[in-house]
């Protein structure tokens, strides 16, 4: 059992310095509260309202930067984890939409987002690399960001590659679903869970930005697929204590032989990695 | 814009005749009422809580049997489009838990289930095939059954194949889901409508059958992930108008660049189709 803390931070745009402070207090009000797993936003070192991709790259840091050694150091007294995005400056020049696992030890990973949203793609380079499972301290965690959750490849990649939780920093812009439904990135997240038995951290960001106003749509979920821990509130934290382990038992509850994974069929999935434009997938069907 | 009806009807229990006859005035009476795709669930000319296999055996019918030529008269007038669920005697002596596609014309295909749930297979074959995209007066329709929906990679290969709709008849067990929310499996669909940009029809079934009850789960939802209609009701319908045509249009609203299928990255998708031992690949990553 771990304490996992999702801080629904508010960065300030264009301000690494603040960020820098507001994150590292972040991590440790979190161990301070008991968690060894503390999740932060995506790109909640800079903010996400770009102007431009130059003011994007002047904000971006290398794994390298103080700051994530001064998270190290603050999770190091709980042997934790923290994982959340930033923007990033590769070795190659190229800025990333990234998000960081770091342990008392200091940085784990570092993941590209690989589907970029939108306008994003105006501003960051994509990844090209699968999402890593990293083995850590509190289990092994998947790394995603943000619409990369949208894509079912992607959480089922992790959780048949072994993640016993996968994280998600994110930055969810202001969505209005019908009355008495959760926003739609928190559906996904939810049938993510159950369809592969694993548990699931999105942290989202809160307060408007430039104008954009964001789901606020933070959450931690069990790995049959219901909220254990969620905040709608502005700079709010969910909190939940979560057995990740179970993430690692695939078989169904109160069946006989139910398993998620071993009830799958890969043979027949092959439209998933190899589509076919579908006129023609329909014509050679006839 | 088309009228579905999703039949939530309650099939007697090993009672092929009374069936028969249920749901072909089923069939009409959703004629009646303005529909042309015509739902009903899993099983509907048996009954589901079979006592041994045996007596699955004795209640499968071929696509040869009557009541579907039945059911194609009665669509014929609106040149409309049944999708049911029946235990199906293959030409290969066989016994599966198959759907069947009829028009006005008859049987169009006939899919086999490929995901068997816990005791299905000791009464079952599963099928070998994809599930199958048909091209329908009503639009393009692909089809699953029951416990295929909790496989993403299913509904995501009828999507990238061109399906309008996804028609999933379903018998689910009932389930106690947590205050304020959907059954898990109504999650599910509503996740894969909202990736896909797809719509899809649950049609589940309804009264207790030797001791087991059900989630009455019957639903359709849009290509955005929402439930335009449900029924909780014990032989209830779900009836909604919709525009299948929406499903081709995998751009995303309110975006510049977003595009559900655009922004897929295959390349990266390579574990789901060929997964490792997670400790093989955990090794192999560091």
């Amino acid at each position: 059992m771990i304490r996992i803390a999702a801080n629904q931070l508010s960065p300030t745009m264009a301000d690494l310095a603040a960020n820098v402070e507001m994150s590292t207090t972040a991590v440790r009000r979190s161990v301070s509260a008991g968690a060894r797993l503390v999740v932060m936003p995506e790109l909640v070192l800079s903010g996400y309202m770009f102007a431009s991709a130059e003011e994007a790259r002047s904000l971006a840091v290398t794994p390298q930067h103080p700051v994530f050694a001064a998270w190290a150091q603050a999770v190091a007294e709980v042997d934790g984890v923290v994982v959340a995005g930033f923007a990033e400056l590769g070795d190659d020049g190229l800025v990333y939409d990234s998000a960081v696992v770091v342990d008392g030890s200091g940085v784990l990973a570092v993941y590209r987002k690989a589907h970029l949203w939108d306008r994003e793609r105006l501003v960051f380079t994509a990844g090209d690399a699968e999402p890593p499972v990293v083995e850590t301290p509190v289990g092994r965690i998947g790394v995603l960001v943000c619409y990369d959750l949208e894509f079912p490849e992607m959480t089922r990649s992790l959780a048949l590659r072994g993640a016993d939780v996968i994280v998600v920093p994110t930055n969810w812009p202001l969505e209005s679903p019908p009355a008495g439904e959760h926003v739609p990135e928190v559906v996904i997240a939810m049938a993510a869970a159950h369809v592969n038995h694993v548990a699931l951290v999105c942290c989202d960001r809160s307060g408007p930005e430039r104008g954009q106003k964001w789901n606020q749509g933070t959450c931690v979920i069990d790995q049959q697929g219901w909220i254990l821990a969620a905040t709608a509130d502005r700079n709010g934290t969910a909190v939940a204590d979560l057995d990740v382990s179970v993430s690692r038992d695939k078989s169904t509850a109160d069946t006989e032989y139910g398993d998620a994974f071993g009830d799958r069929r890969p043979e027949l999935y092959g439209a998933v990695t190899d589509p076919k434009d579908p006129d023609d997938a329909l014509a050679a069907a006839k």
